[in-house]
């Protein structure tokens, strides 16, 4: 069959992948559509050295065999983390996080640039009907982005707007600092901010603008922040202290010290970005200011799924290419690009 | 009357030092007892270069005067931060972070290394009948043992024993991740480690170890750790990646990068280390690994003083010296040493 092929040094075009032979437990897709991310440029630059395969995880496909028989036909996403089952974090409800995870396209498991690809059926989401291909493929970064909403609690505007009073004293004194003071808070006691304003920042930014949290994006790039206007403020330089939440996305290592400098006292930074080397940081600051560095990776399909049929969440259109271009695919700067199979 | 004064460039006994005013809103107390804390010696080496003034901010003492009539003669202990009750922190709850805080003992206020003090009515407590001076003295740090229970959840036990099945799937295959890989998990699926065996960690760990979760001592002295065996298991070197909480508690720059080492993916670091200098960190681990690092630092005083008054948390002896004896409070190898007054 066609597929892109990592052997090691660079990703290749190949038309004489053999057929994948499923496995117990597996499913046969067959793929309609697949989408490069990030990480997939990351493989071909050696990211993870060991692999060698077809490359790619997000894809849109069509069930050819399966065991769970009411499968077959439907078109369907998958999860890219095949979980052994047996691990503490198997058994503990972190299958993404599976000490020995094979990962589609980029650990011991070949991935979905191809005509044909098998998967641990348990992975596979069906699609529901009316979602078509080309908002399908957004499910896996979705998902990631509303991975944040299953690790903390986004409060979209505060419930104390005046306690200057001890939440834990019994005794309370009334001093000289009189009822004049208070006043309502805007909604920006409690507002978020997102970094960055690429793939990554408009898929979190619009999963935090759900919440009906005041929202303001910080970018480099005027003709990207035009997209983040229809739900969020958007400005090319943060307040200091200003923010909440800061959800980190810029997927640079200068991210994390900016989000430490936006986030307020008591908030919350959370860390999207991977990137390799050490990063040089103040954590006493963090100690001392007793802010909380939350890390987010892959998240949950199902919710991701129901955001784009119900339109909840806008997208750009996808720029697609035949599998053999694959090089144009990589090089593109469209918001997403993929290929058709 | 008589006090520890810092000069700007040490710490000086001195019985010269003019009678404190209560100013609106303030309480005078006189004091009975008051400890050396860590921040003590800091402030000692220039911690806060612009402090004048009385030291001292863990105290138990006595309202000589008070706008509330009910405190007068009542034994209280004191919260550390004044707060303006006008900032973004104050109206929303966080007082402890107020940017224009004056701190006792270190910013802006004398403290409590006198015979008297002036302080916020709504900063003191009364100290329970029955609760002697030398426990009490114990509040404050206490108060920030349990500001980690006011920051996040502390699950003693997962809830989850076998979840290899997604959370969010709907179809699910019978793959040949058979039933037999199940198995009840020990108690230590959910486990919390205390890094560190000094004072800040023996107040920890009792916290934690009221949850009544799975917890292991880290530390590397033999006969400190012996304090915590009636409670925890202690050992000079953890598990990698064993625990799900880690509570950073050494007071050095290598806690945080061990405590990462130590932490299971998705789990928690509790960092209540502080100390100057930046620290060179994989933070893309982080984002990867989905770690949670809370900073964390003053806790609330009431369900400290519930605690102390139930007997819950065992507290080694306070060595106690007079005022004029200060050097050799400072110089005390005691878990807690300090002066009466």
């Amino acid at each position: 069959m066609k597929g892109i092929y990592y052997d090691g040094k660079d990703a290749l075009y190949r038309e004489d992948i053999p057929m994948p032979v499923q496995k117990a437990g597996e499913s046969l897709v067959k793929i309609r559509m697949c989408a490069v991310c990030n990480t997939d440029k990351e493989v071909r630059k050696g990211y993870r050295p060991d692999f060698r395969g077809v490359m790619g995880h997000e894809f849109v496909g069509e069930v050819l065999d399966s065991p769970v028989k009411d499968l077959i036909k439907k078109r369907v996403v998958g999860e890219l983390n095949a979980a052994c089952g047996k691990c503490i974090y198997c058994k503990t409800g972190r299958p993404t996080h599976c000490d020995s995870r094979r990962v589609l396209g980029m650990s011991d498991k070949d991935g979905a640039f191809a005509e044909y690809m098998t998967i641990d059926t348990d992975l596979l989401h069906v699609i529901p009907d009316g979602l078509p291909d080309e908002i399908a493929i957004f499910t896996e970064p979705l998902a990631a982005a509303l991975e944040i909403l299953t690790q903390i609690h986004i409060f979209p505007i505060s419930a104390l707007l005046f306690t200057h009073k001890r939440v834990c004293g019994k005794q309370r004194a009334d001093t000289n600092l009189a009822i004049e003071n208070f006043n309502f808070q805007s909604s920006s006691d409690k507002n978020a901010a997102v970094l960055g304003d690429g793939r990554l920042a408009l898929l979190t930014a619009q999963v935090l603008a759900l919440t009906g949290i005041d929202l303001t994006v910080i970018g480099k790039h005027p003709e990207k922040l035009e997209l983040f206007k229809p739900f969020a403020k958007v400005v090319t330089q943060g307040e200091r202290e200003g923010y909440e939440y800061v959800a980190e996305c810029t997927g640079s290592e200068t991210g994390l010290p900016s989000a430490l400098e936006l986030v307020r006292k008591k908030g919350t930074v959370i860390l999207k970005s991977t990137y390799a080397g050490k990063l040089s940081l103040d954590m006493s600051m963090v100690a001392v200011n007793e802010i909380t560095i939350v890390g987010s990776r892959c998240g949950p399909f199902e919710p991701a799924l129901k955001l784009l049929l119900e339109g909840k969440v806008k997208l750009p259109p996808i720029e697609l290419y035949d599998l053999m271009d694959f090089e144009k695919a990589f090089a593109s700067r469209a918001f997403k690009a993929g290929f058709t199979v």
